[in-house]
């Protein structure tokens, strides 16, 4: 396949002469504009988009964390469009962004988007065998379940995802389940569009990899209470800011104890109890993962703290979690995986992560810790996730 | 409530903030930055944009075709931020789009999206009683589903969302279905982000207006053949472009006929047989149901024909569904409604609709004809959807 996904815009678009009838929708494209993505054979990807009196466009993607290319800048044809080609990528799934004098805005010919708080933006596969655990395959497939429930701990209408496996509907088995958070800036839907959860599930438990579970993907947003203070740009937490905030990622614990999980065992065929039940999660999820684990380590038989760590304060971190820290036969008991994976590229949470191990490693405390390539981004994440389901529920 | 839903990002965003070990993502916004939209308790709504070195900037909306109010241009302050204040508009739910120098973009700030194959656009709700039929209010939530399945008709992985009415999952009942059909440019996802099908379906089960139904919405869109010919911008399309697209929009009959209607009746517990099933569609999606429905007049006993009508040609329209025309006993007999709905300013598909609705009181076809106030939006088609809905399977 030598053309992406956003090339067969334009054939659709065709439709649109096709419905007799109908009134062409205000704003769409011209059937016969380029796509706004191809990928060539070799991996190298153009980005393409019209802005005909614009006077300066770059492209921002996943790419260029990962340390592969750059994002511009574009440049402009006589038409009005502007391209850059980058790469070779290796084969995998991308996300990206324009920036359009001044404006980051997702890519308006590309109807493959990852919703998030911190604004849209595109995806696009490189196609090729580093892709074919999380690509689209001729395997059977789960269903990704958008769910509405309501939450009495945030007193709110609150949305998780929901992936049950191949077989769910039809059977009438009970299955283990994970629970993935995931990052700031994201909200549910996140491990569904650019983290391509359920597709790595679908391929894994195709190839008898992983054994079938529901995989269950919290919203882990939180309104910001009015009361919480605001510290000055640069300024270290105050210890009323930092009690203030550890009051509110209390308020994620309850949610995933008291609502999320409560809710998941008793409306689906899962599997109840600790043996059956594991959390992973990214960045802000990583650190509600850890938040979960150290104040609840009975709860969870199987744990993945990616892309986060404990931060600077490992004397505080050590003073927080005494409880935790001091038994280590009781989380042994209970925790039979707890996995720590970071990326070399990743600085911060690459710290935090190592500070982490050495604790645990200090404290007796089981554990592995993974380094990978790359860095805070969705490239590890969906690795990530497709070696440690692997690992569950044996 | 004075302030719409992205308002609330920047509080989400200040928990980029709280996750210590985090690095922030790059190009994530400041979490100080003013909401994008805002709308006030009188239903003006402001706009949004930072371009700090764009030239030009202006918003199009469901608003503008709708006859409610303009789209700019946006005005820039010192920050570089763009704004425009609109309205008061109606409560509703209004799409929109930026355009910044030229480039058409859905909104930077705004995690709200409907994808679709023209591209992004963002939603903003207008609170208030007009729009609580389709507002997420504090009932029993379905669950919507993405439902990858593999035609056989098109060779291809195709995907279908799916509504389960509350209940569902916990019961064992067997549920009537309405196929719902999306309109050129969008695809499967639509009706469930600014079609809001979900919620308009909740709130009719639960004041029992509407009985629990499974709703499907499946991908109209169709990859187009190589072999069908283009025409010249403007000229009349040939014969034998004429027979191209009816070949083209026969093979969308067979993948609900032979593809989506059996997926559904075997994976799900849906009622099957004609007494059961429900179809409609808007704009293309209400041509590929009047092109079901004439050839395959014994398969839905409800049948919604939204925004779309015959095109100009009634003779052709005629001459080429004589077979269901010359039998209006036996369509009457399978068809207990048959529903036209246009509005007043979509001048194509309401001329086109009254043309149908013509040919079919000569016929002797039973139908109804319903021509509401506004254009080729969603605003009508979500309305569409709230009237259709009550008057099925009884």
């Amino acid at each position: 396949m030598s053309v992406s996904l956003t090339s067969r815009i334009g054939a659709a678009l065709a439709l649109l002469s096709l419905a007799a009838a109908v009134t062409p929708r205000a704003g769409a494209q011209p059937a016969e504009a380029p796509a706004s993505t191809e990928v060539a054979p070799d991996g190298k990807v153009t980005f393409r988009i019209a802005a005909p009196r614009a006077g300066a466009v770059t492209v921002a993607g996943d790419w260029v964390p990962q340390g592969l290319g750059s994002g511009g800048p574009l440049e402009k044809d006589d038409r009005g469009v502007w391209s850059l080609t980058v790469g070779p990528l290796p084969a995998d799934f991308y996300s990206y962004s324009f920036n359009v004098d001044g404006a980051r805005v997702a890519d308006p010919r590309n109807p493959l988007l990852k919703p998030g708080l911190a604004g849209p933006e595109s995806l696009i596969e490189v196609p090729g065998e580093g892709a074919e655990f999380e690509a689209s395959r001729d395997v059977p497939h789960g269903e990704v379940r958008a769910v509405w429930y309501r939450s009495a701990t945030l007193d709110a209408p609150r949305r998780m995802h929901v992936y049950t496996p191949p077989g769910y509907e039809a059977g009438a088995e009970r299955y283990p389940v994970l629970y993935l958070l995931h990052g700031a800036g994201d909200e549910d839907s996140g491990w569904s569009t650019i983290g391509r959860a359920g597709f790595i599930l679908d391929n894994l438990i195709a190839a008898k990899k992983a054994v079938p579970m529901i995989v269950v993907m919290p919203n882990g947003s939180l309104p910001r209470p009015a009361s919480l203070p605001r510290s000055a740009p640069g300024a270290a937490p105050t210890p009323e800011l930092r009690a203030a905030r550890e009051a509110m990622q209390n308020r994620f614990t309850d949610e995933l104890l008291k609502e999320v999980v409560p809710f998941v065992e008793s409306h689906y065929r899962a599997r109840p109890g600790r043996a059956g039940r594991a959390l992973a999660g990214l960045s802000m999820g990583g650190g509600q993962t850890l938040r979960v684990v150290t104040t609840h380590p009975d709860q969870f038989a199987y744990v993945g703290v990616w892309s986060a760590g404990i931060g600077r304060d490992a004397a505080d971190f050590e003073e927080r979690n005494k409880d935790f820290l001091d038994h280590a036969d009781r989380v042994n008991a209970a925790v039979r995986l707890l996995s720590i994976r970071v990326g070399d590229r990743d600085t911060g949470a690459l710290a935090g992560s190592k500070a982490l191990a050495e604790i645990l490693d200090k404290r007796g405390i089981k554990h592995e810790l993974g380094i990978s390539g790359g860095g805070h981004t969705w490239i590890n994440w969906r690795h990530y996730l497709s070696e440690f389901a692997p690992k569950l529920f044996h």
